[in-house]
């Protein structure tokens, strides 16, 4: 059963061990098949070392075990809320990386500060709010998807396919799992460079002008970045 | 003698080079065989190049070499001194790895500010007291151990696997020789985490509740992390 | 047509991955050919993993694609400015790199604090001024090149090879494509180092004597350092 | 002419990029051959890549090239400086690497904060002075040499094998070339660990009696780390 999915959903996952993302087991990647609305996902506290596409587990978008024989991630509840809230992703990362963790345990939005940051993401990485003591007690990862959620009111996820849970970590997103992990990458760099360059300049100051040209120069109707257009 | 705990010994010694805790001889890695009251370590100064097996040391909880052609540790009467305090250990590190050597140069407690953090430990990773000039002019290792034991007063050495010397560095343990390694990685990581935090926003604000929530969904008895319960 | 300059341009962009500059496609290396006046770039949003000297693309100095079944380079507008603007100059490279272009974000010139900085940059390397809303709107590219002219306005850019675009992010050059990736390297690490030092000491003064007799030693008339004399 | 001198040196110098204190040339290994008061040292400007033994060049005390067809490395004025007033030493180290250089651009002494640096650096790890228009201008290389000894007037540099000369970067010294290199690597190391821990805590305080008990259980009469006393 999707067969091709599981192995992208593998190899997707590999990948953020060799971009570094991760390590031991702290970090997992999905992908939905829309058609039949089921979610391909890496098994719980499983290592990277020998982790292979008949390990990941299928659930459908209620959380049920649809295939696999072990565990899905304990982050499951999570994912599935996206999925759910977003018909446009097609797949979720959520990683530990050291400098997108940082900032999220610092509290705080990552501001766009360069075209680094602006080439992928329109606007700031939000930061979600505190999580009250009623969330983390009752259905907590689902609760982590409605605050993510909520903190997306008004913002286009896909414009924005990355967030900061608040004393948590990173989760990112995008169109398919590689895409997903390509976003969890550039959001690990671009919250090493703020990192740097604040502590460089705590007054340093965007130029506006330079985020919507670098966005629309690779996501807008009138795009020319890359070989598309060929 | 112990060959099969001399083997994982030797294995979780190589660990430390293989995640970056250690450079030349700066570490070592102890398990204890509760049954015979014996524990295996690693020479002193010796080089990881080629360590084997049959270069570990055997000695008593006394501190006696029962088998080994090379002296332990030097670090060895603290090792001992927490396998006798806390007979739910069977394994104790010692590293000077980077960010959790600097915390403990900084003298402070590495306070419990994520998930990553609570995901292992349960409360900050406490520093030590100052050394006094006796302690340190008398059985300096020893009293190392006792001061560590000291600072744990009160607290649960396995709801909190690690510790950090004052102007020195970190000691961690686990059940054995490679989870006392897999708590000096988080350590490692938790410590680097937190000084970028920290530098991105001093005043930053741990939730609570998060920390129970995630301490308890992988130690916990409702723990539902991994794959344990199948 | 120019294969032996594509090939060294390839393997230019290539080292930019080796030197650990680029991720994904944030990257390009071009060269010039002074006699016929073509210039040889990276092709847009290409992965490194496979790139071959036949990819390289071939434009003319006013951006005219010459050679080529790519797109080139988004920034090419950027490369030609310099090439019209600064004889002297044979190869151009932009990257991402993290501690450069977080200097560059921060919004600084990168000051001349240390002989590492003094071997191969005479002085502070310059930040460009905020862009306009005109020059971004415009002809983007072409304008970011304007900026970096207008900056070195009484500068010698064969002795500052290298500049900071605000907001964004390095540009370097050099007599050819490999001298030109050398400078980006050098770049990355004295923004590095610089960042670290201020860190420990934001009231460093540097030795202008020091700056003189580096860059002398390794650029100047009488020049020793090297085999060169031999 | 010394040939197992020049395969240690060439070695020696080759470990300087296996510990990643090098990029480019930037950088120079030298021994003493005490019997014939000659100084093996790398060429200036010479690539690590394919540096073989027969490449290394034979200088006397005074600096007369004795044997080898490449020019020394410029800084060999100061390597011969040091060998001249310090007979107890046989190798000398110069990198830039990136921490102990960020350190000397700041200009400030490294000082004694942890166990780690006090396992091999018996005080603080000196900062030259402020080098004078006459020095710079004049004999640069042996004037540096000349501030380095100046500076360690009182001290043992046996005891602190290593200095930061002030805008430019770390020399070091050891009873031969390995034992120099090691010194570098030290060097690097507790001055990246120094900048994190005055990072977490600006007002941390060393344990002057731990800086006694470890420079001795490793270099006084009574040392007891190691294998040595077997």
């Amino acid at each position: 059963m999707l067969e091709a999915l599981k192995e992208k959903v593998c190899k997707a996952n590999l990948e953020l061990v060799q971009h570094g993302l991760v390590i031991f087991t702290w970090g997992n990647v999905s992908a939905i098949d829309r058609e039949t609305g089921l979610v391909v996902i890496k098994p719980s506290g499983v290592s990277y070392d020998n982790m292979k596409p008949s390990d990941m587990v299928v659930v459908d978008l209620d959380g049920n075990i649809v295939e696999g024989d072990l565990n899905p991630s304990s982050d499951t509840p999570t994912h599935l809320a996206l999925y759910r809230a977003w018909p446009e992703i097609g797949g979720v990362v959520h990683t530990h990386s050291t400098y997108a963790t940082a900032w999220a345990q610092a509290g705080l939005d990552l501001p766009n500060i360069g075209t680094t940051h602006a080439d992928y993401f329109h606007k700031e990485i939000p930061c979600t709010d505190f999580m009250t003591e009623e969330e983390v007690k009752g259905a907590y990862e689902l609760e982590t998807g409605n605050v993510i959620i909520r903190r997306f009111e008004g913002m286009n996820p896909v414009h924005t396919p990355g967030v900061l849970v608040k004393n948590h970590g990173p989760f990112s997103w995008g169109k398919d799992a590689f895409d997903a992990v390509h976003n969890a990458v550039v959001m690990e760099q671009v919250a090493k460079m703020a990192y740097i360059a604040f502590g460089v300049n705590p007054d340093l100051k965007m130029n506006e002008h330079l985020i919507e040209k670098h966005f629309n120069r690779k996501h807008g109707p009138g795009a020319y970045y890359g070989q598309k257009k060929k």
